[in-house]
């Protein structure tokens, strides 16, 4: 039996980037967390130790500032992908790199003034593979939203279900469904006004949440990937991982209080454990995804 | 020589109700994280294990739950308020309450749907103490703020500071000024509406940070707190604490690329360590704060 | 155009199953956190909301605990396995399962007394497929540690590398070289001492990389999944993802003092960003995993 | 009316400085989290913008770098003073300094080889004050520990409470007791072999939880308090926070399952809410502790 290096990638993780736009006495900001990985023929520096093909990563992190100036932040994607370019030019033996970006929105204050705008977290992730010729890239993008947290205060039953003598869940007409969506969907190009594309699936997110009738998570993510997918003919696919954050009624019955009831008022968030409801959305014609790399080593 | 029980206080850390308001078609949401904490004589408690005067912390929470319901959160001060003297009355041992509430915003997206804010975490901190007869209160309210991230990207110089021989900083002109701000101020009186309160407050502080010419992040606050005192007659004081989040400009000079400059433009978001500036402002004819328990056993 | 639904999985996440033997005076502990998620076709759930396939995500969580005690908790792979097959079993649209578990260690401080050791986490990640014969199963078992954080004061240099316009990094001979460790491994079969095995393996991954000249986190890594695949046989493959955890030697030079230097006894260790090191190391006549479904849907 | 500048202080807040002892092939590992904050007359820099006075928080993360090389971390409390004595006196405008260090301990796998040992975090806070005559300083130091989650997985009851109307708490007369001990005791002195001291403190505090039969947690707290101030003369008083990790019994009564019981072996440990016990034990003789400055700005 010997031993042999399998699937390999490095990189510089979570460089956090802020870059201003003050050209004029209006500032502008984008707030970027920035994370790169280098694919390709690193097998010596594994093997033997040899780093003479390793382009740093601390090299990537100061690329990763340097973009932002030259190439500038308009949209994550456009400066995923130039950066990503870049990286791959730079380090003849990778043959892809991905770039994935968080940004962070702020909202304005003042001409120079901002502040931290929280909620959901815009992101993508851009895998480019080398070509053959030179300046022919293959890219994919991907755009998405994270921590994303929204609540039906009614609306939503979950019943039927199939029971077994652990079951001790009762059947219920009328919950809170609430979850802090993860969704991510993937463009079928890049001739795409990123950020009107952003803004757009995420108001029609919202939307088909706050509209529809659910008797399931399931069902509620199911509608919401259809409703994404018809809205924007460019798009492939989604992807959702949905906490089912549980609110619970809490019981007054045992309260020794005359009349004191509980109509879906009174709710105890819990943390842990929660529900993970988990589906993709694809459109039927829609050409395969890369996944030239599995998302997460370590087999998680 | 002997020991002797010092300062002790118990309560229920951390309850999260959510109550839901459904009278109408149109639901209203409030999201709390509720924590109470009794003072008083419960030395046997301690010394003995003589429960017989503890009202356990279970009932703390369950009292949290059904005040959500009869008492309603239409602002956490008044919720706050009520819960406390409730938590006094039923524990004859108690002397005195803190409640301590934070409020997490939501937006609607629908008649009864909501997106999570994020953004600044409202605040109130409660503490009643029993009077000597019978429904007398003395009842201090303390309203704030926390995880309110804010920035000017210009309009900030840090300069003409004492030096020693580990000093290496050099002074600039033009930095970036952030904060994650936590600000608390103490009303003198009851007879407040307190969500009217919290807009018009947290209004002055992001009007003043935005509107302020920075020397230092100490004087950003001291004229935030100033303005906030000025804004409102019926505040004794306000305290701040404000991580001066360090944004470094990064710097190009060593990239070999011809022209290229950062021009307080592309910044590294530093994480730790960063300057911590605390300062109180206080209207000078203002009565004392109560403080009859230090903030935070543990010496910390 | 239409839409199909696609991959998809629920489950419960995050049970925290805490295990208590106390057949003897002197108890025994098992502190676990729980994920379980079935596959199969659950396509009506979405797309018509019809729940009657749907084991609860309730009844996932109160079968971890029930097993807990039926089945026991000796090791959480053979936990994780018995977990597993019930649940499947007792849905019949189910194909497949995949139960995560995390265990927190804790040291004896007395019969039935225990504190938390902290240190690396165990973990294990079981798949379970259904067979075409009753009690027909295919079963893989992953075992990983993570959050295991190692440091070498020295004995690590990072010199050799390639070189571009943004390479400012200097070549160094002697650094720190740190990480927190996430590895997982896979069993070629299920007949294992699962507690002697990952104690071994620990114990190889810590000897490995304290005995080892690092010219690169890569060859540390990789000459890590070599010793503990030539460790134990019945394992086809390693996987880590590691952080390179940076120490950056505190530059003393612009201070003014006579004499100070710094040769490698000083180090800011900084949070991010960092270098991300993932690597396969595999058996070469191993047989494929299997990957029914990428670890994480929203192609993180 | 007017407004006044109050309370003030500032600094620099978790510098992580990591202190390698390499004078032998047998490396030694010190790894800090160093907070400074410097209290007296900086009010120009509040009100006028004046930063002469002001020593930059950065010149005080250099100077805790350099004094971990020149004055070394052999205990934390011999490094944080005479780290803060030396900011006192490099700011004339000083009046106090408050230094807090935690410590993360690491274990041995080598010669120059460590692994992150997890478990609770050694801590202490120094107060230094400025005396009247040239190098006479008062100094006041606090010793701790944090995060030292402890279980008893028996012999702890909690009954005979006061009960109200909304009390539903059963009475129990097994239960786990698990906190996340916080604890902090006074020296009255600096004569003290700390690294000894603390390490005789964390053994009684174990040792005590360990043989002490729990009637609450107050009590647990009260007698653990008493053991150590009679072990170690030299300590006037002793604080805790202790939040109380329920551990709930999973009910297994509604299973359908013949024969199952749930005998204090299977239990659902809950993140939110806790119970939070705090107390104070003192020698009856103690001198006062120094509280120049509320410990936490911003009331909480």
């Amino acid at each position: 039996m010997s031993t042999v290096l399998g699937m390999n990638q490095y990189g510089k993780a979570e460089t956090r980037v802020v870059r201003i736009y003050r050209d004029t006495p209006m500032h502008e900001i984008r707030d970027l967390n920035v994370s790169t990985s280098l694919r390709g023929d690193f097998d010596r520096a594994h093997t033997i130790g040899d780093q003479s093909m390793i382009m740093p990563t601390d090299s990537q992190k100061n690329t990763a500032f340097a973009y932002a100036k030259t190439h500038g932040a308009d949209s994550i994607e456009d400066y995923a992908i130039a950066l990503g370019k870049r990286l791959v030019t730079a380090t003849p033996a990778a043959r892809q790199v991905r770039v994935r970006v968080q940004e962070y929105a702020w909202d304005r204050i003042g001409d120079h003034s901002f502040v931290r705008r929280g909620g959901g977290v815009r992101t993508c992730v851009v895998t480019i593979t080398r070509g053959d010729a030179r300046d022919e890239w293959d890219t994919q993008v991907l755009t998405g939203v994270e921590d994303l947290v929204v609540l039906n205060s009614t609306g939503s039953e979950f019943k039927g279900f199939l029971k077994d003598e652990y079951t001790t869940l009762p059947e219920t007409d009328d919950r809170i469904l609430a979850t802090s969506l993860a969704a991510t969907w993937r463009h079928t190009g890049t001739g795409v006004d990123w950020n009107r594309s952003y803004e757009a699936a995420v108001t029609t997110l919202l939307r088909t949440f706050a509209g529809t009738y659910s008797r399931a998570l399931q069902e509620t993510l199911y509608v919401m990937g259809v409703a994404l997918l018809e809205s924007q003919d460019a798009l492939a696919e989604v992807r959702f991982s949905a906490p089912n954050k549980h609110h619970f009624l809490v019981d007054f019955s045992d309260f020794r209080v005359n009349g004191l009831t509980n109509d879906g008022e009174v709710f105890n968030a819990a943390d842990r454990p929660c529900g993970l409801i988990e589906a993709q959305v694809i459109r039927d014609d829609a050409p395969t995804a890369r996944d030239a790399w599995p998302a997460e080593p370590g087999f998680r």
